[in-house]
């Protein structure tokens, strides 16, 4: 064991601040890696406030972050994927036991036993829950260490690890491609990302954003058109056009209008969800036999595959980059979207803390 | 233009009663057909009293009638798929203007210009809407006619040109086949016809239902195991296990439950829908990467490829046949789900009526 630094929130009403962590010794299987930026994602704050106690009540201390980027400090004996000195990447997860159904058909993400990059129990008893990437350092295993492109800009990748992930794995799985018109619900963190996968497939792609203020900004991420949801005229031109939609709008929305916007055989994916339900309407469904899913993250292949594309195709996040210092006003201004598109903390930042 | 019988309601509140009605001279691309059965689908009693008036009002007098099996008395000269004397039949639908990508790409159902077979403008001009199969001929264009194979029941044979394709086409469409398990939602007309499809493609077939008396005839239908939707123990075992599931039923339900079912990927279709909207969890969508579709019968092809796969594995619909005289009881009896599984009218009957 060897003690790190990173930055914890202590309660649930606390703000985040500097705390010395344990990390363990890597293992045969281990790689350590020194983190030089990190994303905020909005998971971060809804965890390090509780806001999902029902479903994964937060432990304190609470060290978040799941968009990792770094540089390998150290690796096992038996570590064949990485070496000292190479870039790497970690996301939304850090290990699982390897036995599931799912993990054998690379969605470890969805495996029973899959652990978190923070907030979720250790495996190795390190200590009670596991930390993550507000911190100067990790280790995990080969397994769940993801190679990083050397062309692409270390901060905008950062965020690709789950803003990036969440909204490729969809997209790639819906077979988004030249044909095809194609819609972003919300211009975010995940709907930047939706805009520039769509936008790289060569799609026709549609932002839908309630902000007539995001359209200068939408096409230069790559819209060919900017829909502005509440002009009922605009959205009318529209109607059963579409052949996928991909929402990443978590606040409470009405999705039938959403489906009625698709082609038959058309899908809308869902990135982001409330904790409400959704009121759907059947025939909304049954009429153009459409349909409504929802994804989350995705495996560590297709990971490394939306990695190895982002640096084919030179796409990262547009972050504000940020130091840690800075990290709780970062938080409030998350609240108001004031972001564009998400925040990243340059993790040098910490030695100063 | 020639006189032929039929059951029809004068207005939302009046019985079926005997009728003369108008159809066409046959064209040279029609085909004229001496009705023997029709069934007796839920959607006849919806038009027949007005209930769908928000999306298809409903033009009175009204002859229903969408589940039609007879034999063929006339072709026009063009016509090449059939001849006097073969057996056909007649589903939802009777005419599109061709022009459509969906006619196109054999989906015909989902046609704007889509004629359905009753209560549906009529192309023609004959009368102000489309007669349907309460009668005892009908005239249709020759490729909405199909073929059936000559070693089917023919009461039994009718049905599967609603109820049959209806669950037909989203179990061909998932795959369901060897190594699946399916769960098919309600034991009705459709849910009956459901069981036999699934079990014939070699799923692992699954009935949930609310009443614990359908067990038996269930297992004889062909299911595998049958789940009483009630029991909140013998539910939980079969959380996250169903790869697919068929949902028949039109009542509201709560669909988050049956969602937690599907295992990584499954799908859930819904071919029958309540007015009122569902509430749908999001969170269901997500985790487990499920999703939620509609389906609605399916296209010409698709219903003749239906018809010959119910010819090689001598599938039918289980009928209680009726003479027309007995249609008004039949609805009452059909309101209170009192039918195994599907009326069927014996159309010999017309003659005395």
């Amino acid at each position: 064991m060897y003690q790190t630094q990173a930055y914890a929130a202590e309660s649930a009403t606390s703000p985040l601040d500097s705390v010395t962590i344990p990390r363990r010794d890597p293992t045969d299987k281990d790689v350590q890696i020194e983190i030089l930026f990190c994303g905020v994602c909005h998971s971060d704050l809804h965890q390090v406030r509780n806001e999902w106690q029902s479903v994964m009540p937060t432990v304190y201390p609470v060290v978040p972050g799941h968009e990792i980027v770094g540089r390998v400090a150290k690796v096992g004996s038996g570590v064949t994927k990485l070496k000292p000195g190479d870039l790497a990447a970690v996301g939304c997860m850090v290990d699982a036991d390897g036995t599931s159904p799912q993990f054998k058909a690379d969605q470890e993400h969805l495996c029973p036993s899959c652990v978190f990059t923070y907030n979720s129990p250790d495996m190795y008893g390190t200590a009670p829950v596991t930390y993550g990437g507000y911190s100067d350092s990790i280790v995990v295993n080969e397994h769940f260490a993801l190679r990083v492109p050397e062309n692409l800009d270390l901060a905008g990748t950062a965020p690709l690890l789950c803003a990036g992930i969440t909204t490729y794995s969809p997209i790639k799985r819906y077979g988004v491609g030249p044909g095809m018109k194609v819609g972003i619900v919300g211009l975010g963190g995940l709907g930047h990302m939706g805009v520039k996968f769509a936008h790289a497939m060569g799609a026709h792609t549609v932002v839908f954003t309630t902000s007539p203020g995001k359209k200068e900004d939408a096409l230069r991420l790559g819209a060919d058109e900017v829909i502005i949801s509440r002009n009922a005229d605009e959205m009318q031109k529209h109607v059963g056009t579409f052949n996928f939609i991909l929402d990443t709008v978590s606040a409470p929305h009405d999705i039938n209008v959403l489906l009625g916007m698709l082609a038959t055989d058309g899908n809308l994916t869902l990135v982001g969800a409330s904790e409400q339900p959704m009121e759907v309407s059947g025939f909304s469904l049954l009429f153009g036999r459409r349909s409504l899913s929802g994804s989350i993250i995705g495996g560590i292949a297709e990971t490394q595959e939306m990695l190895d594309f982002c640096g084919e195709k030179n796409i990262t996040a547009d972050v504000e980059v940020i130091p840690i210092q800075k990290v709780n006003e970062a938080y409030e201004r998350l609240l108001k979207s004031d972001v564009k598109y998400r925040f990243c903390i340059d993790m040098d930042s910490l030695k100063t803390a």
